[in-house]
């Protein structure tokens, strides 16, 4: 799957699209849903967008739309009338706005934890993570992210934990279980020479049969017969605008695409059928640090999963495919005035994230580095004033928190900046209290009601494959 | 309708609900649509909350849900699975943020025209408005609103006109057309005192046969046999907080549920039945002004417009009901933190809308009377420094600009200090390009796909009614 050229081309979009003028073509209702209303899912595969606001959902689809001439998959889903959709309410036992950790748990637990912790409740009460529930009925169990592999999202499904920090047991607990399959970030909870306690946790997995990979060639030529480990850098990987920009982490990094290709192609010849949950995560960290370019290609990235997922899952005719994200970060929206259209296609040009923009200047780099750097990435010039502003973040130890900007550099002030040209908006840096978007296909689906709990899709997923 | 008691009792949210926990009830799929899946629409209500961001459902929906226990009535009918949902794609021809001008009247024309005129295209092209169309067949038609009833949203469905501004001319429109129920605010554009060209458009209408009605009382006793005109106040009606804490509005000013309930009884033993078009207009004031309890109170009062066309429609059984808005506005939401909870519900002590604070600001007003006013209405104390920012629109000729704020007082600088007490952020003050939540009941509902253009929506009324 090669990324440039889809960006290029929009080829993977080939659905088809079914245009909706004139009106006739709407009352074509429900042609895909009904085959499989009552069937058995022997499969699941939950996409994730972690921290995706509507507005990423929406923002995307227009920037595909507009760019390529054909809209994201996951709205072709709807254009097609293939899912079912609600509402979720994401709520954490102890806030109306909750973390990864415990939403992924309030999936993969069936029970509203407190932030921060995963399948465990404040009394210390645990609860079965979904995807050992399905490990024990004989299916194979895997999880495929863009963020370390033992973050909150992945380990909520698969193990418990008091605290959504602990990523070096996390890594431990992953092991214990046996899962089959377990790809993403995240080196630095794996490797003897990052651990705390430097144990060498890729001896610890190769000892007891898995695979271990640590570039996109291995992972591509790993057998599908053995279960995986794939760990491709440090922490989260690359977003996907610096990765596409970048011939070294082209080679090295997968996307979330193929490496939801190659969890089917591991999992999917298992005669129980497998359970695999993919994670578009660093849309939430792009979403933290207000970095839209970050926002939309990680999104992008997203809508490719789903359509490796969708194309098996058509094929296969026994897979629930659910399709979704754990809360809103940011809620950005393209803002109403007269240049709203140029402004927000100049995005169209972008070259890279902000936080290649921002980890590329130091104490050291002159104003006019500064605005060369940032009319490279993003195609317009900054003021004098503006590089100034940015430079003292540098120099003058002026600082900016953020839960994804251990560096505390200025993201903030330089979407501000962005905005004036490129007409999207932020309500902060942070999750907000938003239900999100649901939708599913397959068999189970029509099990989906307009509005749900988190804890809902729990029980719903084990309904859906009648255990 | 008694709106403190529902406020204090959530008395009207009456539905019952249906919990979703444990999960069993989940199954229980589609009961009520399938019954009106065939049948003609005789009648149709479409209720718009303008400007209404998701995330401005999603906290009234918690905000009642919290306070009363019981949620919206819009999310009930979804917890019940009575209704079709959509998103909407609402961009204009001019913009991919639409202003409401253009919105309605891609609903009403059918065709996507420049933003700010109604159902006229740049070249002079006139597309005969959706009211007009179902009055030709013999149905009654009829808008009320909580903005000038001569504002884009009611106007887009009824009259052609270049720009939106033409209100006076709009006035005159609509007695050309005879609609048979016109409700809402706009003195301004029917008073001789204050037309510009003197006309007496109350004495027009009269002529015409109309009962023209000013206050609530007036309104209950207009009789339903005769074409009724209601002018309730200058320009917009007061916002729902403010009227309910005012004993003079309260006796003069009709909630839109009232509004609502006389158009249906006004209308609805026609024979060839109705169309009414139902608009929240101060939604999108309020978000204009990032003013969060305007916002949530007029949200409310949309939402017991629901309840009032549900009643009705849920007997009736021939009546098709949309509930959708024609964009978003300001995407607001609430923000994480620890005191998330705290501080969201601390907006249930709010006494007065944002508007009512900065209107009774001015020049001679001291800093302790400043803070005593904010403290009065929202229960928490600005700091002197905040005071002294706020007061310096009045006395330095500091000014913000805003839609609807012609005072061009400070409702950005008061939204962001309200910020750190109640967690509700916005990206801008400013309309947002968002699709929009749709929603359908009733005879017609089914003909609705998961995601559509504004535009489909105008085939989708006359579908329905086979027209």
């Amino acid at each position: 799957m090669n990324r440039r050229k889809f960006f290029k081309n929009g080829s993977i979009l080939t659905l088809g699209t079914t245009l909706l003028h004139p009106f006739s073509s709407i009352a074509n209702t429900i042609p895909y849903k009904e085959g499989t209303r009552n069937k058995k899912a022997k499969n699941i595969i939950i996409i994730v967008s972690d921290g995706m606001s509507i507005g990423t959902l929406n923002m995307t689809d227009l920037y595909l739309s507009r760019k390529t001439g054909k809209c994201s998959n996951w709205l072709q889903l709807y254009k097609e009338n293939k899912v079912n959709r609600a509402l979720m309410d994401m709520a954490s036992a102890s806030s109306i706005v909750t973390d990864s950790a415990a939403a992924s748990a309030s999936w993969g637990g069936g029970v509203r934890t407190n932030n921060g912790s995963l399948n465990v409740s404040e009394n210390g009460e645990e609860y079965m993570p979904l995807w050992q529930k399905f490990k024990q009925v004989g299916k194979k169990a895997g999880c495929v992210t863009t963020v370390p592999i033992t973050h909150a999202t992945p380990a909520g499904f698969c193990i418990n934990s008091k605290s959504r920090n602990a990523q070096e047991e996390i890594a431990e607990k992953y092991l214990e279980q046996k899962f089959d399959l377990m790809m993403g970030g995240g080196d630095n909870y794996f490797s003897p020479e990052k651990r705390e306690d430097k144990k060498d946790m890729y001896q610890a997995f190769a000892s007891q049969g898995y695979e271990v990979v640590k570039t996109r060639a291995e992972m591509f030529s790993a057998s599908n017969g053995k279960p995986i480990l794939g760990v491709f850098d440090a922490d989260g990987l690359p977003y996907s605008m610096d990765r596409q920009n970048n011939k070294e982490l082209l080679q090295k990094v997968p996307t979330l695409a193929e490496m939801t290709q190659k969890a089917i192609n591991a999992m999917s010849n298992h005669p129980n059928g497998f359970v695999l949950q993919v994670e578009a995560g660093k849309v939430d960290w792009a979403a933290h640090g207000n970095d839209i370019a970050a926002l939309i290609y990680d999104q992008v990235a997203h809508d490719e999963a789903i359509q490796v997922a969708m194309d098996f899952a058509e094929q296969d005719g026994e897979t629930l495919v659910i399709i979704t994200t754990d809360h809103g970060n940011a809620n950005p929206g393209i803002i109403y005035g007269n240049e709203a259209n140029v402004n927000f296609d100049s995005i169209q040009e972008y070259k890279h994230t902000n936080e290649w923009i921002l980890n590329g200047i130091g104490k050291e780099t002159s104003i006019s580095q500064i605005k060369e750097r940032v009319y490279y990435a993003n195609n317009f010039a900054l003021t004098d004033e503006e590089s100034h502003q940015l430079l003292r973040y540098y120099t003058d130890l002026q600082t900016e928190d953020g839960l994804y900007n251990p560096r505390h550099l200025p993201f903030q002030d330089l979407a501000k900046m962005q905005q004036q040209h490129n007409s999207v908006g932020w309500i902060s840096m942070q999750h907000s209290a938003d239900y999100v978007e649901l939708a599913m296909y397959g068999p189970g689906s029509s099990l989906l009601k307009p509005f749900v709990k988190n804890t809902d899709l729990h029980y719903l997923m084990l309904e859906a494959a009648e255990i």
